[in-house]
């Protein structure tokens, strides 16, 4: 079957979906989005992605083309047109087309619809590896299409068997994923670097609620990155890996390197709270 | 007239000069370019050009899909195609179609040709505004698509009626500008940042070249913010701007606040270079 996207004001199919090279998106990496999936193939906080996409256009000062009740529909749409067992959604508004080639033009409003990427079983098991970068993100809490320096840590972590890459400030504080927020366990509680400077992930949200559920306490703080070794499990989370245990820091195993106890508790209050769709 | 451009393998009209929305250059901001423009509408230091595109492919072990006979051949057509008066031309490399929208895939291969910007007489006459941001580029030495501070940079200058911005690191040093570099005048000499941690720019080079010819000494070295009331002059380059004099930063009058006579002779011994198209 054919995919079908939302391009600007029609539904395109994959090979239509494209924008001009004037857009500030492909001259410039300049443009926003955010990125959800479905459960049940329903979408999972819809809401507070749109909302999440406002605020990141605001921070920019761009117009959505679209109001959230537009989008809302868009993406339920979309959804059943392309009849994915789970669907990924990714809405994207570009920088559009720029007279100077740095000053922004009229954005395009793009939704596209794919399968829900899976991922092996033994991620979930037994853990994976990531690896550290000293990078520190412009503006964190706009979700950008500035991903150059993820793109680049994401070779160097594939090429080390590593699955992630974990952004390190100039001050060696602990800030997020390429793609994900990072939790550490200390002593049967969730230690997490605070909103300030990193994206606020839905997801990362989602997990504190679960938390709750199951009386994990969760303290959002400074973490640096000597802190490590006394660390006793860490994950990571995301729309797309959901709760990924995390049992290798570079070559720092953490803990004892095994899915530890508190991490299967998150993992299936997260499933529980994702399995309700609420 | 209709503009015409390179995409892959053939010549398009703007309007078809479009890429895929799952390029990575469009979703990461992922791929490199460099930029040229002509002289008497012959292209200025093409081959210059051509091998810093292939150093940026280098540095992030993208395969570019022409030879540099093969670009060189491309960019002479698509002037000639063009016949614009003097031509602005872009050689873009992007990084590809990915299958998890994050590991590069097939670079598509474009070319850009677009009438080459003119300035206002009175930048170079009066000279310019610009104002600092404190931002660190990642992987400074690669020219890529990697541009949304910029974006976010220039948005803020225009705002402020200055004409661009100087990237300042968390060290207090100056290091370039948005796709400028950046020279001081110092007692009748140049200072400029160097070229560790800065893109490597071919104007820049060009005016260490005019320089010589003139006899003005040039010193390469770390420059910081602190050091700003110490200049009498200071000047930007760029292949678009060419040496373009800045008189003010932030709030800060450079020496008496007017074109000074090291950055006229220097402008003099530039357009000497390059009216004979060396």
């Amino acid at each position: 079957m054919e995919e079908i996207h939302f391009l600007d004001d029609i539904w395109v199919g994959k090979d239509d979906l494209k924008v001009s090279v004037f857009d500030l998106s492909v001259a410039r990496g300049y443009g926003i989005f955010d990125f959800l999936r479905t459960y049940g193939n329903k979408p999972f906080r819809l809401a507070e992605h749109i909302d999440r996409l406002f605020i990141s256009a605001k921070l920019l000062d761009i117009a959505v083309p679209k109001s959230k009740e537009e989008i809302e529909k868009i993406v339920y749409e979309g959804i059943e047109k392309n009849a994915f067992k789970e669907t990924a959604i990714k809405i994207i508004v570009t920088g559009g087309i720029s007279i100077d080639s740095i000053t922004p033009g009229k954005p395009s409003f793009i939704v596209t619809f794919t399968k829900a990427p899976e991922y092996p079983q033994d991620y979930y098991t037994k853990g994976v590896k990531i690896i550290t970068l000293p990078f520190t993100r412009f503006l964190p809490e706009v979700k950008s299409l500035d991903y150059f320096a993820a793109v680049v840590g994401m070779k160097k972590a594939a090429s080390l068997g590593a699955k992630e890459v974990l952004y390190i400030d100039e001050e060696q504080r602990i800030t997020e994923c390429t793609r994900n927020n990072i939790f550490f366990v200390k002593n049967n509680s969730l230690v997490t670097p605070a909103e300030k400077g990193i994206l606020k992930g839905i997801t990362r949200k989602v997990v504190l609620e679960a938390a709750k559920k199951v009386s994990i306490n969760v303290t959002e703080r400074e973490i640096t990155l000597d802190e490590l070794p006394f660390f006793q499990e860490a994950f990571n989370t995301a729309s797309t890996v959901e709760v990924l245990p995390v049992v290798t820091i570079d070559d720092t195993a953490i803990g004892d390197g095994a899915v530890g106890p508190v991490t299967k508790k998150i993992m299936k209050a997260f499933r529980d709270i994702t399995s309700d769709r609420g």
